[in-house]
């Protein structure tokens, strides 16, 4: 008998499973893992006779899910944007900011200026506030490097974080997120380079997924085409920054070629919506961001609802315009700012954040067959995770069955 | 020598003494506490030689500020309100809430029908989350009782938060926050009660101060100020929930019976500014409840600012509007919402909380004699602590000296 083996009474569950609706309510339930997966579950009293002898925790009445599922950070990077935020409230203009070394390429600078342990380290901190609310997986993008050995560090790190600490990591090239100084004024040559570089990492088994910022101020929708059909050449799943500052028709493009994702969406057409719904794309929410940046356009959620898309919800984690480490408060954010309902958002950060990371087939419900990545509350109801800032209700965590 | 005394070497301090400007700041510092309060502090090189002998930590390079202060919180209730939060997502009407039962009226059924240990226990669970972001002072508010024997049950619960952790707690008897159904109809027969019922209470020790929601749905101007002056009979300071929905005046009605502070001001006037200004009453900005009821109206900080009214910044930490028990995330909105600079968020939540409250003589600032009430962060600079969302940086709290 294997050490991620137990029996958990006395719990109840949320599943998530669509079957039952909204949180997928089973009061007053057991869950049984057996070698890190979950093997059965019910209500307590239909509890098989006859299980194998393994421990038992009496979970008193707490509320156990998914664990949760953070699909959209940029958890690794160099320095931090403390000083611009400070600036931006002094009343200093963009002007001003940029001139003092700020935006973006003062991320880019730090981040290539930092070794690996570095770079480690800070995002070790980061990820520790993630896990002390429940996550148990967690998508990482590249992006602050954009070289092709700097991208490739930041992909490493993210993969020693798997290494340090109990927990998912999935990794996404996003080497495709601004124009580094080398290329300034060829974004083409540096798509160009990118499509040489991603055999490598992928080669070096670095990427998951293959990402850009499709945006004005960001890479074009032809020069996004480009990347992906690179990245379908190597089999590597796509998704897409679309529609977060102006209407590309990024979404479109993404749901063309089958992508796990479009995230942000603010500015999402109705075409847009019709496509992600043909092919299921799902829409990866991020109000950290929205919040931040004081944005007043609405991702159009009612439509996205009434669509069938499926809606996630992630904290953009990244030091620029969302430094937010608490998933939980981009859930509450997604409600009182976006207007999803509390099962909505926690289906967001489970279920559909699974889906959004081709991972749903593994996790993301408690159902059988399932990993055990499990996360126990001291709740009377799912929907105080969301309705609650600041608060700290997690009481235990599961990876793989494995507690932590 | 007592345990209550250190040397604490190797840090960077934020004072906010007033004379150093925005944080305070005297890096490379060292601090020295004698039983329980400040006695030395200054740049490292300048430590004195001959300190008694005490035991000395070193802060690696750490930084130091006052510990912080809530000092607008309803922390002490029964039940909570996420029942509600989540139906009006789900697109119920007020008038449905209501009838189901929610509103202020079901924290007032939830609150009397609730034992102190009941109570004690819900407002641990909030009371430990602010504790671990640093507090060391927080100011807990009645109002949800609303009849003598459950007001005097909350406030005694409010100073058992104060037995059972290392924290001070200051008590405001806010018995005119709702009128309760044994008063239907009848708001002066309830002031009435109250100036009855608050001598006891006094004479018990539950009240450190006298605060009442002053608006069209709470008590009106006249009926605040005879309760203010049934306060002032009393020698018992007073404050005001004003301006958060319309203009009543009441700003300049709690500065003109030399109020510690007002507290919301959404809707606060030129005048009320200016009587503000003139008595030197603090602004107690609540930006977690301007969030949660998505307002839009901002309070005047401009005008606040221009006119040299003091500026602190709390959670308002309730059931209803902001359920927030992190204010380190209220600073954020603070900035993001209101844009008050970071310095003047973090003055917020030390100097002027403690001013707030008429604790400034003892603590708020890092200054020789006040109360070591300490918090030591792992971060490069203090506005960090307001420019993430959901960090958990505290590494270490002191209250009176002792580390918790
Ligand atoms: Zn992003
Ligand atoms: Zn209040």
């Amino acid at each position: 008998m294997s050490n991620d083996s137990f029996l958990l009474r006395h719990v109840h569950l949320a599943t998530f499973v669509p079957e039952l609706a909204d949180y997928g309510l089973l009061p007053d339930a057991a869950l049984w893992v057996q070698d890190g997966h979950i093997a059965w579950l019910g209500a307590e009293q239909d509890l098989p006779a006859g299980l194998p002898d393994c421990p038992e925790q009496d979970g008193q009445g707490a509320w156990l899910t998914p664990g949760l599922i953070d699909c959209h950070t940029h958890l690794v990077y160099g320095g931090n944007r403390a000083h611009e935020f400070e600036l931006r409230l002094q009343g200093a203009r963009y002007e001003e900011i940029a001139r003092a070394g700020g935006g973006i390429r003062s991320t880019v600078q730090h981040t290539r200026a930092a070794d690996e342990a570095t770079l480690l380290q800070s995002a070790l901190r980061r990820l520790d506030d993630l896990l002390a609310e429940g996550v148990t997986t967690v998508e990482i993008k590249s992006g602050y490097g954009l070289s092709r050995d700097d991208e490739a560090r930041m992909l490493r790190v993210a993969g020693q974080l798997a290494q340090a600490r109990a927990v998912s990591v999935q990794r996404t090239c996003l080497a495709a997120h601004a124009l580094p100084p080398e290329f300034a004024g060829d974004a083409d040559g540096y798509i160009d380079a990118i499509c040489q570089w991603l055999p490598q990492w992928h080669a070096e088994g670095l990427v998951d997924a293959v990402d850009a910022f499709c945006e004005n101020i960001g890479f074009s929708p032809a020069q996004t085409e480009r990347l992906f059909q690179c990245a379908q050449q190597l089999g590597l799943p796509v998704k897409l920054h679309a529609e977060q500052l102006s209407n590309q028709g990024g979404a479109a493009l993404v749901a063309r070629y089958h992508g796990l994702s479009a995230d942000h969406l603010e500015w999402l057409s109705a075409s847009g919506i019709e496509a992600m719904a043909q092919q299921g794309t799902v829409a990866v929410l991020l109000p950290g961001a929205f919040y931040y940046l004081r944005e007043t356009r609405l991702p159009p959620i009612d439509a996205l609802r009434a669509a069938g898309v499926p809606m996630a919800v992630a904290t953009d984690c990244n030091p620029g315009t969302s430094p937010m480490t608490s998933l939980l408060l981009a859930l509450n954010m997604a409600c009182t700012l976006f207007r999803l309902t509390p099962a909505e958002a926690l289906a967001g950060a489970t279920r559909e954040a699974a889906r959004a990371l081709g991972l749903l087939h593994d996790r993301g419900t408690l159902e059988v067959g399932k990993r055990a990545d499990l996360a126990l509350w001291a709740i009377h109801h799912p929907r105080e995770l969301v309705y609650t800032l600041g608060a700290r209700p997690l009481l235990q965590r599961w990876v793989a069955g494995q507690a932590s």
